[in-house]
């Protein structure tokens, strides 16, 4: 499955690519979903059963483990100066609640098939590589989502982390003491000198570029926004319209304003999702008397995203005066744009460079654990097409060759990294 | 507070402003909403305990009463010639769940102040006059709504009638079978020379016009539609917007070219509403696969409601390809435009213009009993204003001033029409 200029490269270790993707498999068959997919809610049992798949393999390869105080399971295979702060490689096991096989079970996997074959050939870096799967990235069973990563980096505190409630009231951190895996260490227990991230892109992008893999040099900003135009909710019939407050009609103009405004942006990067649109007690022959919407602005571009900050304000006062509503908009969340680290990237590029594939840089558009990770430790990832981009879902699909070229760029890159003087 | 035009027409007994007033809150108070309002939800026992107040009444009157199978009640005051087909005035007791004191009800209580009047100066009309106070207008415990008044006109069938279900899974016909109200006659058994019914307006133009009443010489047709959108859903970070289908941008398009076609409308008399606008499984961050939806259109001239549906449908095809989605138009209901009767808008309006009012005329906006009627007993309507034309809610109200006028011109209107050879 490798291409011909792969197979060329006999200085670096070859990888497996069935037993990857027989692992793969297996980890599949844990929680298996209806249609196909997986469900394993963090810390469910099925979360619990990945994770014990994942350590059995692990041992088989005489490899130690620990875990931090939110559950992340660190996975070590020695380096030849066990001194040295180790080079991670990892992702997360817990999934949606109907979710694909490959995003984040990849990037774990993808890792536990670097150990191997390293193992298998006698192989030892300088420093030592630690593989890490990370508690709660998925945030469907308890919000929010990229805890573990996130109390790591701190970026959030151990109290919020654990105090998160699943539907039936139990805390994440009651979950977590039941589940055999709450450790006492923190991030300054567990220094990493690098961490690489191999992620299904769960976007369109590489599959509509014909491209195998891409190298991930930092992840859009976002900024998530509560709009509520409220108006006078009145009967539909006998309301002309010249007498109406009606903040539907204010949320639709504007809405459609802010979609021109983001397409007219010629380098196509901003973008513009509005994921609800709720209506006040809705009522067929009523006019609303309030709508609310969920909001998404992202860019690449710290400055291009405060202009769409700035667009967005002057279109809401425009229809909301359009219509003789008030409007209040609630900023729930910032995100900047964060810039993986330069020779991190460089490493991937330069593996992915020598293994013949074009290193082809692109933003994320979605958060992941590395950019947790990314304010404490430096970082990069590596992505792979994803059929039709299509990810949180049974029918998420990648490609058993791409998932071995993307292991054999990170296997190289790792090794690059972590021989480094 | 008659109008001194009013207070020089000796020819027409005058009616009691203050009996009346006392009146509407006396059944105001049967089923209190927490905020003042009244809470008579059909057949339930507030409206049983409404019905029994407005018996007790009539009974003072010496008046008989009956009721068909669905329960409407049919309250006579005789005339001279009892041979003769009743002329009619009425409305409703039944209210919205927190509802106002005067939608429905003031119809009702005006025809009995009318009986009143008429008993203590011994008047007797040629036909003979009836009091029908309508089962289940407000729809809002079993749907659908004007059921009683669509029973007794043949627009409902019976068992539709009955088979509906409340919240607790009760159905209107067994509510109606306990309720004591249950009769067997039919309109053939009830026949009616002519129908009258005055309603506060539900909108706000006779008050924003500064109008004490108008003469409503038909009801606006409406067309019903549930439009669906559907796209691909996908994560809002990684999907550009050029690679999307999103439904959501293709409905808000949709609405405001809707909108901009009704505001093109020179006469403001097209009405466009949008009661409810679902988001198949929201989600902040993605992209909706999915949207619906509830559309209601009205005009008062059938032409242009039918201008009004080829726009729509322009407009629908239009978005869905703009956005590369798919659409599909559910038309739930048509109600063609009403036209009243032409002799008793003329009645209505020569007693208002009799008594100093100007006789403005207007369509209703809303539906009412009357629409049913209409198909099949001369049928005309009187409104007053509401304050800021809010109805369907506790803080409905309707001055006294505009109660007694327009119950005095609903009088007068009767005693012409029910003493017309």
């Amino acid at each position: 499955m490798m291409s011909t200029q792969g197979l060329q490269m006999l200085a670096s270790p070859k990888i497996n690519s069935e037993r990857l993707w027989a692992s793969l498999m297996e980890m599949a068959s844990i929680g298996p979903s209806p249609n196909g997919g997986s469900r394993r809610l963090a810390l469910s049992n099925e979360d619990l059963d990945g994770r014990r798949k994942l350590l059995d393999w692990a041992e088989l390869l005489g490899c130690t483990w620990q875990t931090d105080q939110a559950g992340n399971m660190f996975i070590v295979h020695p380096g030849h100066d066990n001194n040295l702060s180790p080079v991670a490689v990892g992702s997360h096991l817990d999934t949606q609640p109907l979710g694909g096989r490959f995003d984040g079970v990849l990037g774990v996997l993808a890792g536990l098939e670097v150990f191997r074959t390293l193992n298998e050939q006698g192989i030892k870096t300088r420093r030592p590589l630690v593989l890490v799967n990370w508690t709660n990235e998925e945030g469907s069973r308890f919000a929010p989502a990229m805890g573990g990563s996130g109390v790591y980096s701190q970026r959030l505190s151990l109290e919020d982390f654990r105090a998160a409630r699943d539907k039936d009231s139990i805390t994440l951190g009651e979950a977590l003491d039941e589940s055999g895996y709450k450790g006492s260490l923190t991030r300054h227990d567990l220094p990493l000198a690098a961490y690489l991230e191999l992620h299904i892109e769960q976007g369109p992008i590489l599959e509509k570029k014909g491209l195998p893999l891409g190298i991930v040099s930092g992840v859009q900003g976002l900024r998530w926004y509560d709009i509520t135009f409220t108006g006078d909710s009145a009967h539909a019939g006998p309301t002309p319209m010249e007498y109406r407050h009606d903040p539907l009609m204010a949320a639709t103009g504007f809405i459609e304003a802010m979609r021109q405004s983001v397409r007219d942006d010629v380098d196509g990067i901003s973008r513009l999702t509005i994921g609800d649109f709720q209506v006040a007690e809705p009522s067929r022959n009523v006019i609303p008397g309030a709508v609310t919407l969920q909001v998404d602005v992202r860019h690449t571009d710290e400055n291009a995203l405060q202009q769409l900050d700035d667009t967005l304000r002057t279109h809401v006062k425009a229809f909301a005066e359009r219509e003789g509503v008030s409007a209040d908009i609630r900023e729930l969340w910032h995100m900047p744009v964060t810039y993986f680290d330069a020779s991190l990237v460089e490493d991937l590029s330069s593996a992915a460079q020598a293994l013949g594939y074009p290193p082809f840089r692109m933003m994320s558009g979605a958060g992941h654990d590395a950019v947790n990770v990314s304010y404490v430790t430096p970082t990069a990832m590596l992505f792979i097409p994803c059929r039709g981009g299509i990810s949180h879902n049974e029918r998420e699909y990648a490609e058993p060759e791409h998932c071995a070229i993307a292991t054999q760029v990170l296997c190289d890159a790792l090794l690059r990294t972590a021989n480094r003087e």
